[in-house]
Formats: structure tokens, C-alpha cells, sequence
């Protein structure tokens, strides 16, 4: 008996523009475009196995090890009825071609990062789970026309199925197919970008970005404004600052855009607030820091943006991260030691937070923080897209089941 | 031998539309018009003495006790100058009039409130500045013209000159000869209006509002669209919710616009932030505390407004000021004794903090805070404006020197 059945793992994605808003809820069609850097999956992932089969009574899914119901019309089921619509043309094409289309789908998903980490992971979730009944349809489909079944999971799964920097097209249609990811550059064309995610603590639940979007959509006036008048002409200039490798204009950007998003959040009524006040540090510390690099002569050194959380993400060239680790650390205590993947504190290069701030930072910008206010570091660059793996990842079992995995086995 | 002088004390005023920019940094004038409430003077006040005498060699100025020194050309002397101007123009008028013009003069002010609450006493201190030396040259200008010259000493120290309800309206001339202080209903008009501020805790240096407001007009593409679309707009509509004695929409427009303030200096580059993890859980309380009101069948019960700096200002009918001091305390709890100058807290009415919360409040809104995160509660309510005091309050002794009175002595 044959298995259908395929594995793909997808990255996160990490907005410099941001999403935020939506002209169609049902279709999640934005009302601007956004952009992004995806992560490289050896750090951040979602794995998803998928499988068809006769013997299957139902679409049946598994996250974390834990199923998890398909809601009928739900933004799963959306993005499973299209695939399958999908794979029935390339059957109607194809007279060989198994009829995978009619067979239920055991789906299993894995993050390998904690959802404590507080990381959307429902970019590289959805994007994952494209990726893998693509591969298990054998779909002829390219990255960009998967992105349109992806957004429709989770608007911005659409940017985790390219590499490098990746811009989600509004589209201007009314059926959607023009609101696509389009790659603007791949990793390779400016490797010396990269990231350092900065967990932070928070004992406030924040409100969901679905509702929290429609909120001021309905409410903010200046979000009506940014869409018009200011993303359209920031993602032309973030696309030839990416196309120059000009890391002053990337950084600048990028943080204007965080912070207006965040703007508009606080714009809307009742305000929504995703910062708190280690996030509003960690921004001193990062404005310092570039503040005292240009007094000095020299450039912006790193670029803060954050999402629906306080979580930060740094964009910085290689060379300037070890400094930046130094420099959070200093403020931000940590009880577990930095995991240094890219071997950048040796014994003979200090410790982090034990090395001097840089010269002419004013020390007083920001306070001391208690332990683990910023709970974690976790150092990443620019990463590929989705990739499709071998029959040795698969989650499922040969009984069709998720295999007894425990998460924590799958974390680095 | 004559003494000249003149006692006058000014009210602090609270914006409800907020002023954040300037069009003109010399002149002081708003790229948007303004509006606030005058708070009681009873409670919160300055308080100035001014003197004119052939024998001081030069303008001389006291704040709490110490010597400033009134620089040239700065917005002290401007204001003084402007004055003597008028005075001479008295002067010219009436041949018997003394030439107070010619003399320098001596001006003595305190505020009752200490700095350390974090009230900006600029508006409430120059409002006061201006009235007495209003008094002492027996000037016949109006209260609208006399906030011509305090808007040049400190932008919203115009609104202080009045009573209730006051307009700063933009105005459009470029002499700012129209960028004056209007009143939009007495105190009279609607006295059930009560304010309470809450002190908050802050271990941050915010940016002052004068370079902050340029930062903004320079930086945020989204102060622009509030300036010409938002602004306009919201000033019709909250004169006519104080008109119409609307609480509702008072409220909400109140609310908005701090908000919007807050968005607009978020959206500066680099960001500004003036609320903190305490300013968030307060409105986190408030939003709440409306909320469930509106959900029983209510109405609004309290706004929310935040000027440059982390304390916040609630404005509620006096009926519901019992309540919020309660909820107040119940997350803030205080190591001072709550300040009852309105005696909501009798022996058998509880005390603040100790009375459950109301009806249908969700408690999980917001986490309890350490002791004194908010340091402080003041309740009071709207003012009349600037008042000529008598002799008897004069801040300067027979010798035209500052007597000697400690600040705690003049506190409440």
C-alpha cells in the first residue's frame, strides 16, 4: 500500500512594514501592503506532516500534539478545500494521478519554539502546512500563488513561503488574487543582516490582532492616513533600501513603521497598547546606541521593530551584534546563559553584559531591570522558504497518528 | 510713599483637545486649536506678587523661594515688556497715572502643589504673572487679550485665565494676534464635572513638551492628518457636548484625543513615550469601569486624559468620583491617607479601596500595584479664573524682597 504523505518546514517572518488592517475579513485582503524579513528556520520553525488516505474519515489536525478542531468555513478548512481544489486539476490533468483529492488529511504540526515565547507562530504554522499538502498534492503551483491559499490561514503566513525579503502585495481585486507575497530579495543578497529576538516578560494579555485590527480600522482616523499616504511610499523606499543593502535607510524605516503601527494601536478606541515599559527600554537603548554611533561619525547601528506583543525583534548587521547582546544584557539580567549560535563570545571575547557600553552611550537612558524582564535572546539571520523534507521528519506515524513526540525534544 | 503692587493667583487648566505643536516657536502659536478645563484654585494654584518701584535697578523674579534669572529676549522678559507696553499706553491716557512703566519690578510666585507632583505649573504660574502685573498697572484689557501675552510665556498658560470651559482657538494671522483664550462656558454651567489626578510614580525623564511637540511637527506624518482633519472636528463637537452638559460624548471625545496625542508622539522619530505600566493599567481600569456602565444600560462614568508625563487626570461627574477613587486604590494601594476635601468618605459610607468593585467590573483588567504606584490622589473640580487677592496674601515683604514662607507652609 502507498503512503501519501510529505513534510515541509516553514520559518517565521518578522515585519519591517507592517500589516495592520483589513479591507475583507472573510478573504483577509489588507489595506496596505506590508514587508518582511523572513528568519531562518535552523532557529525558528513550524514542521507540518501531512497525509492522505482512503481508510481516513475525516480532515483531522495536530498541533503541538494536541488536535485541534476544523471549523467548518473555518480559516482552516479554507485553506485545506483550496488545496484540494487544487490537487483535483492537477488529477483532471493527470489521468495517473491518485485521487488524493477525495481522501481526508491527517495534518501534524510542530513549533520547535515555545508559544510562551510569545512569536506568532501562525505564519510559519500556516505556511508549513501549505507547504507540505502542496508537496504531498505534488501542486504545480510557484511560492507566490501558495502565498494566496497561506494568507487566507493567517494573513501573513502568506510572507513565510519565500526567502530573504519578502513583500505581501495589498492587490486591488475584490476576489483577492492579487494580494500575494512577492520576494523583493533573497537571503543570499544580503546575508550580513541579523536578528536578535528579545522575549519580554508581560503579566498583561494582550488583545488578539484579529479583533485588535478591526478595532481601528472601525475607529482610528490616522490608520485611514498611514494607509493612504505613508505605507505606499515607505515600501518603495524599505524595497530600495533593501536593493542597496543601505542599512541607514532599512534601519530607519523599519522603526518609524514599528512605531506608527504601534501609534495607530494607541489610536484606537478603546486604546490598545502591545508595548510595555521593558519594550519602551529596550527602544532608549537601541535609540541611544545609534544616537551615540552618528555623534561618532558613523551610521545607524541596529533597527528595533515590534508586533502585536513586547516582544522586540533587532535587525543589525553581524558585526554589531555582539555589542547589542552586550548591551541588553547589561540592562536586562539574564538567569539562563546566552545560547550563541553563531560562536560570537568565545573565552577570549567577554561575556555578555560584562564588556564596556559603547563609546559615548549615556548610561542613564534607561534603568536597570530586575532578572529576566527580558526572558530570552535568540540570535537568527535571514532564512530560506519553506522547505521540503524527508520521510525521516515526518510527525505521523504509519498508523496515520501524530508520533509520540514530546515538544520539548524538538527545541534546539 | 506709595506701594505698587499686586497679588494674583492663577488656576492649573487640563486639556481635554490637546496642543502638541507650534506653527510659530517664537510668538507661541498652535499648529491646532485647544481645549481644557480650569481646575479649582482652591486646590491647585499659583500664586504671584508683583511690585513696581523707582528704586530696584532691575526686573527681578522669584519662584518657590529661589531666584531665576529672566533671561533677554526669553519668554519672561516678552511677557514683562509686553505688559509695561500696555502700561505705558495707560499712562499716555492719563496724565495723573503713575510711571509704573519706567520702573523695574520685583514678582514673587509660588505654587501650592510641589513639582515633584508632576503638574505642569507653567500655565497655572504665568496666568498668575500676568494677572498681577495686570493688577498692579490697572490695565484695561480683557481676560481674552491679557491670554495674548501669557501665551507667549507659556503656550497653554492662556487657558488659564479663565474660568470653566476655555478655547485656545489657533487662530490664523501670523502676528498671533488672534491666537487667544476664548471661554466656552463658565463654571457655573455645568459645576457637577469633577476631576481627579492621579500622581504616578515615574523612575523616567520624559521629554520635555517643548522640544518634544517640535520633534513631532518635524517627524510624524500622522500629527499632519490631526492637525487639518481630526482637530477641527473634534473642537466643534466637544463645545457642543459642553454645551449640551453631554457627559458621553465628552468623555469620548476626551478619551480620543488623548490618545491621539499620545499616537502622534509615538509616531515621532525617535518615539515618545510619556505614559508608563501604571498610565496603562489606568485606563486599562477605565475603559473597564465604562465598559461594564455601558453594558448594565449606563453610560460613560469617568474619561481618562494624559498630558506630557505619566499622571493622569479622570473627569467624571462628582456622583461616580466615590466609586473611582475606590477602584483607584483597590490596584493602587496607598501609603497616605486619602485627602477628602469633598467628604465622600464618611464613617459609614467605607473607606477608599475597601468597598467592593462595582457591578459586573472585571477584576482581571489590570494586576494590583506595589504600594505607591500611584503616590498620590487629588480630587477636585472645575475653577473660576485668575483672582485679585488682597494685600494680605502678598508674596513680597515692606522690603520688596520675597518673606520668607516655606512651600510646605502654603500647601493645603
Amino acid at each position: 500500500m502507498t503512503i501519501y504523505q510529505a513534510t515541509a518546514s516553514a520559518p517565521v517572518n518578522i515585519a519591517c512594514i507592517k500589516y495592520w488592517g483589513k479591507r475583507d475579513t472573510k478573504l483577509i485582503l489588507p489595506t496596505n501592503s506590508s514587508l518582511s524579513v523572513t528568519l531562518d528556520q535552523d532557529h525558528l520553525r513550524s514542521t507540518t506532516t501531512s497525509r492522505a488516505d482512503p481508510t481516513f474519515t475525516k480532515d483531522r489536525l495536530w498541533l503541538n500534539g494536541q488536535e485541534e478542531e476544523i471549523k467548518d468555513e473555518g480559516r482552516l478548512a479554507t485553506c485545506i478545500a483550496e488545496l484540494k481544489r487544487q490537487r483535483r486539476q492537477v488529477e483532471e490533468k493527470s489521468q495517473n494521478a491518485p485521487v488524493l483529492s477525495q481522501y481526508a488529511v491527517h495534518i501534524c504540526s510542530y513549533n520547535n519554539f515555545p508559544t510562551a515565547a510569545g512569536l506568532a507562530s501562525s505564519a510559519s504554522g500556516f505556511a508549513a502546512l501549505v507547504a507540505s499538502l502542496a508537496a504531498l498534492y505534488e501542486l504545480p503551483a510557484s511560492h507566490s500563488e501558495l502565498s494566496l491559499i497561506a494568507r487566507q490561514g493567517s494573513g501573513s503566513a502568506c510572507r513565510s513561503l519565500m526567502s530573504g525579503f519578502v513583500a505581501w502585495e495589498r492587490g486591488l481585486k475584490g476576489d483577492g488574487s492579487d494580494s500575494l507575497a512577492v520576494q523583493i530579495a533573497p537571503r543570499e543578497h544580503w546575508p550580513d543582516l541579523h536578528a536578535l529576538i528579545l522575549v519580554v516578560s508581560d503579566d498583561k494579555k494582550g488583545t488578539s490582532s484579529t479583533s485588535g485590527m478591526q478595532r481601528s480600522v472601525e475607529t482610528s482616523a490616522l490608520l485611514q492616513h498611514r494607509i493612504k499616504h505613508v505605507v505606499p511610499a515607505r515600501m518603495t523606499a524599505i524595497c530600495d533600501a533593501i536593493k542597496a543593502k543601505d542599512f541607514d535607510s532599512f534601519a530607519r524605516i523599519t522603526m518609524q513603521d514599528s512605531n506608527q503601527f504601534h501609534a495607530v494601536a494607541l489610536d484606537t478606541d478603546p486604546p490598545i497598547f502591545y508595548m510595555n515599559d521593558v519594550s519602551r527600554a529596550i527602544i532608549a537603548l537601541i535609540v541611544e546606541y545609534n544616537r551615540a554611533s552618528v555623534a561618532s561619525g558613523s551610521s545607524l547601528k541596529a533597527a528595533y521593530t515590534y508586533d502585536a506583543g513586547p516582544n522586540a525583534v533587532i535587525y543589525a548587521p553581524k558585526e554589531n551584534i555582539r555589542e547589542i547582546i552586550n548591551l541588553i544584557v547589561a540592562y536586562f539580567p539574564q538567569s539562563q546563559a546566552f545560547k550563541d549560535p553563531f560562536d560570537l563570545f568565545g573565552s577570549s571575547n567577554g561575556q555578555p553584559g560584562e564588556i564596556p557600553l559603547p563609546l559615548g552611550f549615556n548610561p542613564l537612558v534607561a534603568k536597570k531591570f530586575g532578572l529576566d524582564a527580558v526572558k530570552n535572546l535568540i540570535h537568527t539571520c535571514i532564512g530560506d522558504g519553506p522547505r521540503v523534507l524527508g520521510s525521516g521528519d515526518a510527525l505521523l506515524g504509519n498508523n496515520g497518528l501524530p508520533k509520540v513526540i514530546a515538544i520539548s525534544a524538538l527545541n534546539q
